[in-house]
């Protein structure tokens, strides 16, 4: 297919959308450099792809200096930048440590980037719009974002993030892509990431309370992550007549209340619906618009939201049956927020 | 006055209101530790302070470790971080510096606040509120910033800069103060530093055309530096219900069309007034809601407009006076922007 092999090289390569957009930069010949500090990653997403000849794993953190063997390499062509905790409960651990991910791990890898003529990708964030006050977003609107609040870290890390790559774009320092990514799902998430579809797919799978913030009717729209890589690779591949920021994600647009209908269904679980009150600065709607995906890349979503569920569904599943397994039931609850209740409803 | 003699570190010490704020601390019985990278700064501005016993200088920047000098020490009780080039020509020469002054910067002024258990001031911006859709700003507006563009470096960077200190109070880290600074003027500001106010005396001062950028409607605020001083010390050793940001400038609303008029009275130029296009994201007005600052500082600008231009415009025409002496006619064009024409005002 391709005269050499192209070298890719991903940070964050082992997280939830890293692993997959691996897997299918493998599929389509690509040499693999995934790099990841396994913050928040799992190590069996890597499993999956360490036997592959064309892969090779480093453990790093961007905000350190690159490894050597990383920084020696003239020959990588893409540097697809994933490497962040995504989920508020995550990057809030270490706010100064997500910023600085988000700043100067975006930097190191711009310059690699510089340093190699590689074509670089920003995964951004629907965050950067805040809780927007236009449905839905596009990416000319500059965002409703407290910079003084406990989401700022990610937030403002990523809208700083996306202020380098097109300085570097302005000064034609590298060729930069930016994908500003919505809610995304699938297998590989984390049990505990603390994101809504796997927070109430485990709850629902476990037997617990189901918990929604607020009273439910806040929306999200949920890009299945096929959908979201397919789009990645697109973005990263494609001749862009600019370089400025391109949405990702799922138009269709659920509220909360409507998403746990689905889980309700698709799991048969029992488990009672609970509400808690809404965290600080949680959009109320979010909501893509994808024209300039759709013009640019020839990209929309092909997974509805039924369907992307039952792999899910399936994912989480056999997740926590394999934990109840290896664990015994008394030690499973660790993995997930609290302990099992009552047999899996996929049991 | 004091026990023993509290000590202050100033970053940005050499610039323009840092300079001011080294002599304010002095005169108050502050040890003063300035550092300054000097990109932006001038040396004749450190040189009214090193005759003081009380002033310690580094050339440091606060990108690179700080010195060991620096780090060593656990009697810092104050942290003022004015470490930034300020006016868009200048955070525009090297964007990536100037976000990792801004962020990097700041964590290393923060984690050093942290270490001696001083309390830590960030010079933030009007800047953050970026072209404002509500007049005047209060602190609790979000913002019209665009992370893409090419003031993002500074707006963003502040912003993000912003996120790390209030993360550092949430966590209590460090107790931490944030002013945004709206346009500040007086003696001591660079003659090329692309500020309006400088510009426009400069211009007036050397006979050339005067410089208008767009039709003039739009408006800012500009406060004197001695009132700015005394606003940032108050704010920094006044005990505060919380620490949320601080406006502080002047109300005082006047287009760039009256700010030029009154700046042809004062100086009695004869220049020539021609218009240039507006820079992209150029604001389109600026005005600092201050009854925060009021309330918890009980401050507010003394200086009148007039009052201040004619202070600056005396230290103008000394500053070119000297160049002009000092280089002669033919060499003093290279300090300013373009060479001088016509015999200067003031003579």
């Amino acid at each position: 297919m391709k005269d050499r092999q192209d070298v890719a090289l991903v940070a964050g390569g082992a997280g939830f959308i890293g692993s997959h957009l691996c897997r299918a930069l493998l599929d389509k010949g690509f040499e693999v450099i995934c790099m990841d500090n396994l913050q928040t990653s799992r190590a069996i997403n890597l499993e999956r792809l360490e036997s592959e000849r064309a892969f090779t794993f480093f453990r790093a953190d961007i905000v350190d200096p690159l490894p050597d063997a990383v920084t020696r390499r003239r020959d990588i062509s893409r540097i697809y930048n994933l490497a962040c905790a995504a989920s508020p409960p995550q990057y809030q651990v270490d706010p100064e440590h997500t910023m600085l991910t988000n700043v100067v791990g975006t930097d190191r890898l711009l310059r690699l980037a510089e340093q190699n003529g590689a074509r670089f990708l920003l995964t951004s964030t629907s965050e950067v719009y805040g809780d927007p006050e236009t449905h839905p977003q596009r990416e000319d609107y500059r965002g409703w974002v407290n910079c003084t609040g406990p989401r700022a870290c990610y937030d403002e890390g990523k809208r700083a993030a996306e202020a380098i790559a097109f300085d570097f774009a302005r000064l034609e320092r590298a060729e930069v892509r930016v994908a500003r990514i919505f809610n995304t799902y699938g297998p590989n998430m984390h049990p505990d990431d603390g994101r809504v579809i796997s927070n109430l797919l485990c709850q629902a799978l476990s037997g617990e309370d189901i918990t929604i913030y607020g009273d439910g009717s806040q929306t999200r729209s949920f890009c299945f992550v096929s959908d979201m890589v397919d789009g990645l690779i697109r973005l990263m591949e494609v001749d862009m007549p600019d370089s400025k920021p391109v949405n990702l994600g799922n138009p269709e647009e659920y509220t909360i209340l409507e998403l746990v209908e689905r889980i309700v269904a698709e799991t048969g679980t029992t488990s009672a619906v609970i509400h808690r009150p809404l965290p600080v600065d949680d959009p109320r709607r979010r909501r893509p618009d994808i024209r300039r995906a759709r013009t640019l890349l020839d990209w929309e979503p092909r997974i509805l939201l039924d369907e992307g569920l039952r792999v899910t569904c399936d994912f989480f599943a056999e997740e926590i049956c394999a934990r109840h397994a290896e664990h015994g039931g008394a030690r499973a609850g660790l993995l997930l927020s609290s302990p099992l209740r009552t047999p899996l409803a996929a049991e």
